[in-house]
């Protein structure tokens, strides 16, 4: 790929990111676990890779302002019109776009081409293990959700079965298994290696608090009357 | 303490808090870490430091919106006037919020009595492990900041000597250090069986996204020419 069509895309790429001065980050990390997954697979066509990863989250926005906008399918037009603006060949603003359409799960809509399979891979890598963590915390606080619902008895429940949305229920419901399902073999090993990392931080986290709430609800009932 | 002056302190305490659902978690948290470590201490008014800990954060928002304002200050005071206003004892009131005053680390002004030292460390207590990492993190996210800066070679910082503000520079700055100072000899047991969770989630998240970049940059000048 020239340079001048990286900083293109790039560029566009920042622009649709402006809100969220930190997303941006996510972007390049998405594109070298690519790189990355990429190295270990066959006829990969890399300038359709690169631009599929930078430009895979321009439809986030959408979604943001508008829950019931899938931003795989609001990016994948986004980036079509884009690369076709500027000139790209129809049939390569089609594999991207093929790309950045499937790059969220769903059951009726896979990645096909292996360059769409590796994007999907390296975004959900992205999920995975401590930075998985951190940006779900991190999107927890731009929403305002908290990390925790209490049970009817007062205590804290670990997130399985809550219909609150909460961190611990992102776990349980989301990171926890996120382990499966990857298309590639170097995905599924990267994903792998960060497993433990996300566990162990789940299991601190949910000690602390359950620590807390045990010992002192029934310390306060010592100290305050009816 | 009479269950009635518990619910009118705790609904003032979540009339202050609601601009954010679940702030009003750390302060059940705090006030259940100092019960904890009240238990290990002498002569301790459990109204006082109940109180305290009820109302220790109701100047939060005015620091949100001033940051100049010190929330432990202004809380001190809203205390005060609320605890007057609703027939508590001058020297209760007074009690209360010299507690809330000096619960936040200042070296001009320390907390002095028994339940300061509590209401202290128990809030710190909050600031460590696991607990003290998602509320760092909630925090990124609420104010939009990052979780790493960049380096000038392009490489991820370690938060070191970090000019700009990021989750990394906080682990740094605060975290990584709050496990000395507390007052209690059960504060600083409490914090420091925590303390091992921050760092081995400190260290998790740095070595994943190191790597991204490190491989990740000569990956890409490989494949994006001139």
């Amino acid at each position: 790929m020239k340079k001048e069509d990286y900083t293109t895309m790039e560029n566009y790429m920042l622009s649709c990111m402006e809100d969220s001065a930190h997303d941006k980050e996510h972007i390049y990390r998405v594109l070298y676990n690519a790189l990355d997954i990429a190295q270990t697979e066959e006829r990969v066509d890399y300038d359709i890779l690169i631009s599929a990863c930078l430009l895979h989250d321009v439809g986030r926005k959408e979604q943001f302002e508008n829950p019931s906008v899938c931003h795989a399918m609001a990016g994948a037009e986004k980036a079509y019109v884009f690369l076709k603006g500027h000139g790209f060949p129809e049939e390569y603003a089609a594999a991207v776009r093929d790309c950045i359409r499937s790059h969220r799960f769903r059951k009726s809509d896979p990645p096909q081409s292996i360059e769409a399979k590796i994007l999907f891979d390296a975004d959900k890598i992205d999920v995975s293990g401590a930075i998985g963590i951190a940006r779900t915390l991190v999107y927890k606080g731009k929403v305002a959700e908290p990390l925790y619902t209490l049970q009817e008895d007062g205590q804290v429940s670990d997130g399985s079965g809550d219909g609150q949305p909460s961190f611990f229920q992102e776990y349980k419901y989301k990171l926890e298994g996120i382990y499966a399902g990857f298309y590639t073999a170097r995905g599924t090993e990267m994903a792998k290696q960060r497993q433990q990392a996300a566990a162990t931080f789940y299991e601190n986290i949910l000690r602390e608090v359950r620590s807390s709430y045990q010992n002192g609800k029934k310390n306060l009932q010592e100290h305050v009357g009816e």
